[in-house]
């Protein structure tokens, strides 16, 4: 794994380059940024975005040398597409208005993906709504040839059919909606209403398409068995960054009961305040099967573009190798809530 | 709902015209001003305030969205009146001591009530005791022709019954005491000492008005059932924002217990710490009916007088209506504690 | 209860007297001072001070104003002596060391114990090994004629009956040990080593005088029943104020299991982190009859003499009274732990 | 115990030396220094650092001085050893890249060892991979005579013998390996690589050895059972003082399920967070049999070399001894968890 930057240079260039609208926290924790949205901070006081950071913070992890796994295997798959990690980057999308004109739309969609790429992982991509910005993200995908691409849940579904349509053609290797944006309520003002779906809606839209449906923004056990039931294949734990509700619960505080319900039955992914491969270990055990990472891969991509992308995913991967090693878990399938500490 | 401000001019706006008297925090949340009473803080350490805030805050919610609600309403009615939102305006009074000289008595009160009315919603005015400044509430509330008076638990109840005749010839629609004020001795020296009320005395009270009667300042279950038995129409759960009492729980905290005793007996009313749509919504979920607002509209008032108070009830009355969406509430009735997270 | 004083003037010229040695914080909570021994402040980490004004600070009051209470009785008897209030001054000397050159311990001890009087309550006076020094705090003690005193736990049982003696003929009206005192290891090399003691010792020492014996520093419900099983008057559930031993409990968590045993059978003092009426009112209600304040009292000292003193435990004391309505506790006897808050 | 140093004056002088590689903050807690490694930190958020100190703070001791005890035996005996303490020094090693250059290695391990010694205890050394730099710590510890030495997991066992050889050659009483250290992925490109060890790997190096065998770096019972059942001597409870993975839990919160399962059958040294004989004296109570000190002890060393040193380890030894009296511990044996607070 070569590495041609280090860490502190990254940052400093994306501090620079962020001018302000991200401050490069030393851990990017939700409470600089507070109510910044636009711009990169969790919605009114941020609370859900820093519960996201809190409660995984709240988990500690068992240390354990004594046994015999010197090289563990931190591979997995996912929508039949080897990755070298769990590890991929969420879906995040106008950068312009969120991040200001260090990148344009297209920099980032190109440093977002090929650096996932590049680092072996999967890059995901989200719906911009504006046709140009969302181009600049399918020809990204296009151009590695692989990704998944989350939709808005907006009511029109030939939009939102559509848009599959068009990820379908660029290399998506899964589609689905982001149902958590239900909540935008300015999307009407802009022409593009958006809403929650039904079960049976979902169901439609899962049976619209040949590729693997996934539904992200799933926070309770009632909405993830009810995305079970409509044939979902995958869903993410998440409260979007905590950009569309004040005061939800962390997802890790989310992840164990939905994943004592449908672990095996559904795909589960979740993110929300992943900074680092023990961070990535913790969901893992908790029961997602992989993880996405958010606001710390913009900082990636103004700081080194692709290559500032690779260099985190890299990092958050040897970071889950050594963590993986020091709780003696041979592959991911060994990892589960046996690392996770509880008090006698 | 048309904006014409927008919420950093308004609070720069207040932030100068309150001239230190509060300091317009980014979460209004007792700590700047504690001890500051007069002025806008909670008593002693400030930790009654402090705690509203807190409990509040401590509260999760569940963001849920599969199903298929679409259009919430938020809509209420409070004693015959049709509301918008069940988001009011709080009894706050004496402005010249408290906030110092940038509104005087009469506007805070023409803000306050107009404000409150142009949202759709209802103002709840309070005793000042001097006879002019209570003028300038009556005045107001007698222009929008509604609103709820609260006057102080004087030992003197001739003095009582003259302030809600006067309130009832101004147009409240219900009358009633904040008995919190109980322990406010120093209004003894200014010739109106207050007192505790017994059942009795409460059942009296409310006997001698053909209006709604309620009592606000109610902090435990035993104190809630003995106004239900004195046939008290409605309740608010409050701690006077944490200004007569060191120490207190939260009014979040409080609250459930006496929800639980006496929902649907009599009419629960909660302030304390409300900041936003989605605070609102936790309130109604531990039981409440409706809910006041207080500080925040005096910065509302500060910042932009009618329009700023009508600015913020309605931003908190969207919030609650997005809020609604993403937990699957058609209604405020939808609203109750399944809405909650709780762990694992 | 006239007052010639104001608070923010009397903390301002104690801060510009205590020079540094104390900062006269907003709230004196341990922090700015931690470690500060000789000092002001807790020893080590200065956790076992902080601890003492969290731990009360984690206890909740229920405020009620639904009753007829509206004169509450806050006067109590101690030993014999009738008092305004349950709010005594706890026993500090060492000024000079402790506190720097603004008062001597002449006008320290004149302060301290006048002031109590004035605000009919009563000082306990320490044990400054320094005979000189001694000397002073009796006078005072003379001077009022009544008072408490406090004797370090010396090895030397004559010094302590000596101790005892000079104190019995200037006015005592109770004397005892501060047994916490016992880990000054430093103590020995000034010629007076110190120590603990055991019940035999304590049964000895209660028998050697007339006057009802106390001791100080009982932190646990074992120690507590052995000062019980001597015959001991009265115990003080304290931690010397944090001051000398690190990462004690506060005292307010070590008194209720204590108060459950001995209620009634001996007198129970408590000191440690009081800064209010309300903290006082929280401390009778897990179980003490009695409280001491330490700290703040020589801000009052230092601010305004035996005024500054009388100000404060008056100031207290009305908190006390306006607490007491604010609750329905007619009198110290009425308050138990109903009024604390429990969450459902 | 001659002082030739006074703490104030140590600290400030070690805080020029150290030119920033530490700050020397009033409490070493790892906040200031998070995430420096190399440096003096944590690893990551430094968080497992952060866990050390919190999960020790966070224990509450029982004050109690009404007994009999009045000199207390802080005496103990590892190894064979008599020792004055139980308070030892833990193995650091690679000064120059840790601490700057204030210290060569060899004058830090001539600090270390040789002041450790002057105070009675013993110093634990560590393995700094290069050879020269061994030496300088074995040198350290021939002449003083006694010492124990603790090796990295090296893949290569001959590597470990072989340091195990010279290290009884220069007076190691006991010798063991970090087994914690095993997720230093970075070690294998300085031709050292390190991994974790089985049962059989343990038993087999602890068979090589005439001297007692340790495993440093337990944190679960499973571990440490594995040990055990291994024929291992002893065990450190250890995290690596938080340098070698991110969000453990605190060494203090790790300790007690194992000393529940194995006191007795192997001895039980602890490390992480201890700053002053309380903390010592926690972690007996919480089942350690003595314990290591870190980092302050680099400040001592910084601040005054050996006799810095030794002027660290006879303070915290005599905040045992006070402590001791005030919890009437005769000796190490009487220290259980009955000196710990539990809250009613």
């Amino acid at each position: 794994m070569k590495k041609t930057i280090d860490l502190l240079t990254l940052k400093a260039e994306a501090r620079k380059k962020l001018n302000g609208y991200c401050r490069v926290c030393p851990v990017c924790d939700g409470r600089a940024c507070a109510g910044e949205v636009p711009g990169m901070g969790g919605t009114g006081t941020g609370a859900s975005f820093m519960e996201n950071v809190k409660a995984l913070s709240a988990i500690k992890v068992n240390l354990s040398a004594v046994h015999d796994i010197i090289s563990p295997d931190t591979t997995t798959s996912f929508f039949g597409q080897q990755l070298e990690t769990p590890i991929m980057a969420a879906p995040m999308v106008n950068y312009p208005i969120n991040t200001g004109s260090g990148l344009t739309e297209r920099d980032a969609a190109e440093a977002i993906v090929t650096g996932s790429h590049l680092a072996g992982s999967l890059a995901w991509i989200g719906d911009p709504v504006d046709t140009a910005m969302y181009s600049s993200w399918l020809e990204a995908m296009h151009k590695v040839g692989r990704g998944v691409a989350i939709i808005k849940p907006r009511l029109n579904h030939d939009g939102i059919l559509e848009a599959f349509a068009k990820a379908t053609q660029n290399g998506a290797v899964a589609v689905g909606l982001d149902v958590d944006g239900a909540g935008l309520i300015t999307m009407k003002l802009k022409g593009h209403p958006v809403g929650p779906k039904t079960s049976e809606q979902l169901r439609e839209l899962s049976q619209s398409t040949n590729l693997p449906f996934i539904v992200k923004g799933i926070m309770t056990v009632q909405d993830a068995v009810k995305c079970a039931e409509a044939g979902v294949d995958a869903i993410v734990v998440s409260n979007h960054g905590g950009r569309v509700l004040d005061h939800t619960c962390g997802t890790a505080d989310a992840l164990p009961a939905i994943a004592k319900e449908l672990k095996g039955r559904v795909t589960i992914f979740v993110d929300g305040g992943i900074r680092s491969g023990v961070d990535a270990l913790k969901m893992l055990a908790l029961g997602a099967d992989g993880v996405l990472v958010g606001r710390p891969l913009i900082v990636g991509a103004y700081g080194a573009n692709a290559e500032g992308v690779r260099f985190l995913i890299n990092k958050y991967t040897e970071e889950l190798y050594a963590a993986m090693i020091l709780m003696g878990c041979a592959n991911l399938h060994h990892i589960d809530s046996r690392i996770l500490f509880e008090k006698l």
